[in-house]
């Protein structure tokens, strides 16, 4: 039985209940507080299909985290959508602790929305000798594409082959979009152009082929970057740690090492402890592709131990996908989420760039002192193994 | 400035409208929209810290997708909760191709959460003296594990060795529950029966060192499981591509070879397309833990083209992370949603797990189409290459 | 045209001269010395076809090096071929670093030769129920395999399921044999226990499916050990590596974080420097399987600076292939190298595997130390940054 | 014991054999054919230190092997060194199989030998300003590294980041050598000149931090070219696989299915069967660095079954590392080798490439159908099954 739409304008109450009472009515279930919704469904058209409501998240606010970006600079108070406790929590008192440390350092270093189509020849030759001609005619390329878009900039072509294919990485700057829709049509732009203007004879072409990797993790992109490429910086005094989390710098950093170790053995995407955590809360409560977590929530730790028992980390998210414009951010509470950081709209993606990383790097030493502390306090305590 | 919080009871309108206050007062936004819940934040208690409202995400129904599992049978009208224009479409699409397929098939392989403690000895030598003797030790292990459980059952215990360290995964069936808390709680209290009953030195231990992978996408993951292993797989005639997405088998097919090369070139973590996509609409309508989505998003397509033109699909999440109890299972609008699909409590989560992998492989089946299409229909069409 | 082949009796001078012959006309080449070989071919019959001469591979002799293993333990003279230059030399430097502080303690952890039959059902749920049966039929299965060999032990088999595929790994210990052939034959005879007597239908079934991955780095074989898995210790006191290095183990520790994080974006299977070079040469030298350097190639570097400023330092081959027995092992030089270790022949297999990670190790700090050094006097002095 | 060295000239016969009198002496075995080589030590002074003879591993002939390549063109009989049975004659068949199809078409799609420093800074801001310094600077960058080389060219420099880390792969042509000497000289020299001239503050770099990943595997390397990238390619009619084999195309593709899969899940570097055997064994008759198996194993294999039955197979080898010059490519059995290809010297690397990968891919084959022909023909006929 097919789900009831209006052909004449889906975007409505009356739609939407319409919907729920099919869907009541063929599963029993009750739709309540899903249609307790604050705003008017036509506010959703462009952001869903087959609306009935919406899922209420749990927001929490944690903060202020004090970062020190060249986009963003001062205090934030961040707004978290969950439903998993003691996440704000973690995160809050992360921020805590890296406030009395004098904050994060934030930096983008790369910026980088990509689609990759991949061409077919009949041999390998073809595609190398196609793979020049593609160097040789970036500009009317470049020209193609980015008549399909205002904000969209191709930066460049990346090219990597096997077989008789060329697969490619188109790279764009999107402005304040997270660019998937705009770089895609872009690209189907420059690839018709090429298509209708390359000599020689294309096989076949996909405009995707799991190069860009869109909602999923890949090496390629933690090496070359997908969205932003951020750095988040702390140096911790050894004393915080012991005073706040009940750890120290020493047991942190050997703790570190084995991570390492760990997560290089298993395959992970990840060195560190939990960044999904804090950037999936982040992005519900601000209207972000959530799906992009798949490829978000890579990241690259790299922590030292200074002589005078500091704690140098960094966190390095080579693919953090946000937008502040487009997409859901424009959403009622979406919005007001994106407004309390004050990055709602054009010219704001790289400061909320920054206040992601810097909570996630906040996170990262919440947890990390924890799992120290846990040992240290809950296993040697329990135990008794340390008492008289 | 410290947020506010109710020593007395935090979980109230008022101090959620404290806190509201207090951050439109710091930051001049206005949390109009985000302060409309339906549900008493009392609610909210253990899924949330400074709780000031919630985010609303736009839900659509895509369905019914037809299964045809051990767990669940029939069809079913699947909530999704996205912000991304299209996502439900697409889904609805391929579940509508499969339908006429007669359905998607799902099993559930495996099913285990782990928690993954490492153990460091004075050297190499003593690493491997205590994995013989965890080995041996099964049976108390697994008692002391338990004591802190009703539904956790401890399975088995991995061991990964490096260096002086002994890496270890134990692995839990976990009822109902996601249980990477119940795994934690039940790891540190095998951990200590451990520590006081082993006769060696041990230098230290970590109750997480980046092998269980919680929140992050990992080899050992996806060769050995996290949450649900499931594999949904459909058999759709050759015809029904060409009338209901204007493809082709054999195009898929060709599609397909390109896509898993790219994929293991690029060093994906999913060779398919794009399931991050309706396991995190899936996630945040029932309550999920959407930071999962992280390890949630790994995939293994495996497709064949059948001698008469049929294309036999088939998906399977290695970490598949869902709960029907537990976590935000029970929030208002989640539990809704899991009832929709009469999933919610216990004795559940196989049959959720089974619709969750139903879902993914209608929208992967709906964007695969849609690239080979696009090709096929824009790009030539658009240059007109196949016109007189 | 085809190359000369003796019907009667292949591997005599004749049959040789005959097709040195043949390869000089068609070429204008001539092997000289290629033929200058001190034994009778007949010597080479299961190890060489077609066989004309040699490859005389340089050979030259690094140590003593010092191993504190449970199988070798005192001074070892390790032969190296190679064509390298430096190569010896620096191997020889690091044993005598080591040497200086004590000696390398081995440890061998596991020990694990495997084939890997994926086994193709109608769908996932026979590929399941397939994978218990496995489970229950271990000990008939395990017989048949076992009565192909007088040294093969079936240990286990893994399971990792797919699709309606099930990848399995039979895996064995070997004796003093590398084990490939043994294990193939063992495995086929399994899997023809395994089609004659299961009741279910086994779609097809593939001897080999990249689960062993043979001549192949994967990450299954470095976390599920393939030939012997061998941990290299030692701890060097700080002062050494400033008297004998011209380094310090602060610099090396520091060089270390950055290669550790360096290797993790980059994906490569060795965290550490370069333990191909020692493996390559002790392979070449002592008549093992040389494709065997793409997974014996693989490992783990972990060290430690501890608070004196001693550097803990140990290197974990996760998929060393050795044999002392079998193969090339017989050959006359190669037989001759393994003697020079007292290596040759059965019971030896361990005592040769800790002396090569022993020599691993040794290489490892040489080159390590090198680049750290490289930096700290060359590129300074070069630049007289720190001349007055 | 210290091994003895003629501080006079150490590459004589005399020096040669006290080091055997000594190695003897302390071991009681015997080097006798160890010392039966053709040559005067003085040819191996660059190659080997503490020379004391060499290994003969027997070297076989198969062939010829068809190449159409742009370097290669025609019939190369092709000098195999290996103590493995069986290996010679597998490869040998694969080139028959091949040539009845018309042989192999090889192309070299990229070639690019690196050295990769890692800078280190204050901060990632830093690390960042000093990546778009060495942008601008490329030009006396190059300068500076090509000072130090006739053949070598600096191509690009590569910029990865993490953290307060510039990692770069600096990337080069290098002629007929290997270049892993060539590299490492002239990227010291370039960064020599950018220490000297960068304005800003690098805090400390190294020369090599895991991003050319030298005799080891990696993701980047397979990414981006380490040596030469080269793709050979066949079609082989349906009906020679039956004939020749006794396989077939069809399975032969539905097992490579299931191969890419099981690789995909089991993280190997190489979907393919065992390039390794066919590039070790030409690789140590040859003289190259047979360490770089490493890396040189690893592979792309695609292939697809036409509708016509024909088999279309490649195999793209992105990390091919070869020398027709320098490195042990002049030793007397090793310059015979490479004669006896006409890849001797000057202007032949590119040749000598080719070679290798058609050789490679004639292997695949080979192995590939045993495998399945295995199941086939072993397993069935042992079983009896289709038997009367």
């Amino acid at each position: 039985m097919s789900i009831p739409r209006s052909t004449d304008n889906d975007y409505t109450r009356e739609a939407a209940d319409q919907r729920r009472a099919f869907a009541e009515e063929h599963t029993g279930a009750q739709l309540d507080h899903v249609s307790r919704y604050s705003f008017d469904p036509s506010e959703t058209a462009g952001n869903i299909e087959n609306f009935v409501g919406v899922a209420q998240v749990p927001l929490g606010l944690a903060g202020p985290v004090v970062v020190h970006g060249e986009h963003a600079e001062g205090e934030f108070y961040v707004p978290m959508a969950t439903a998993e406790g003691t996440l704000v929590a973690s995160y809050n008192r992360g921020m805590k602790l890296v406030r009395e440390a004098g904050g994060v350092t934030t930096t983008i270093m790369d910026d980088a929305m990509q689609r990759a189509p991949a061409f077919l020849f009949a041999n390998a030759r073809q595609a190398r000798d196609f793979g020049e001609w593609l160097d040789d005619h970036f500009d009317p390329i470049k020209a193609a594409a980015e008549q399909t878009t205002r904000t969209g900039r191709l930066r460049d072509i990346e090219q990597y082959s096997a077989s008789r294919i060329l697969f490619t990485r188109f790279n764009y700057t999107t402005g304040d979009a997270a660019g998937q829709n705009l770089t895609g049509k872009a690209t189907a732009a420059a690839c018709a152009w090429i298509v209708a203007n390359y000599e020689g004879e294309i096989e076949r072409f996909l405009l995707e082929s799991n190069f860009a990797t869109d909602k999923k993790s890949s090496q390629v992109n933690m090496l070359r970057t997908r969205g932003k490429r951020v750095v988040a910086e702390a140096t911790i005094p050894g004393a915080l740690f012991e005073d706040v989390m009940r750890s120290s710098s020493e047991r942190l950093f050997q703790a570190r090492q084995v991570s390492n170790l760990g997560g290089f053995m298993s395959g992970v995407n990840n060195n560190g402890a939990h960044s999904a955590n804090g950037i999936t809360a982040v992005f519900i409560a601000t209207g972000q592709d959530v799906a992009n977590v798949a490829e978000s929530s890579a990241a690259f730790v790299f922590a030292e131990l200074r002589p005078n028992g500091d704690y140098y980390y960094s966190v390095t998210i080579p693919s953090l996908i946000v937008a502040t414009y487009g997409g859901g951010t424009g959403l009622p509470t979406q919005r007001e989420c994106l407004e309390l950081l004050d990055c709602y709209g054009k010219g704001k993606v790289h400061k909320l760039a920054e206040i992601v990383a810097a909570t996630v790097l906040c996170g990262e030493l919440s947890l990390g002192s924890a799992i120290v502390a846990e040992e240290w306090v809950e296993a040697h305590d329990l135990l008794g193994r340390n008492r008289p």
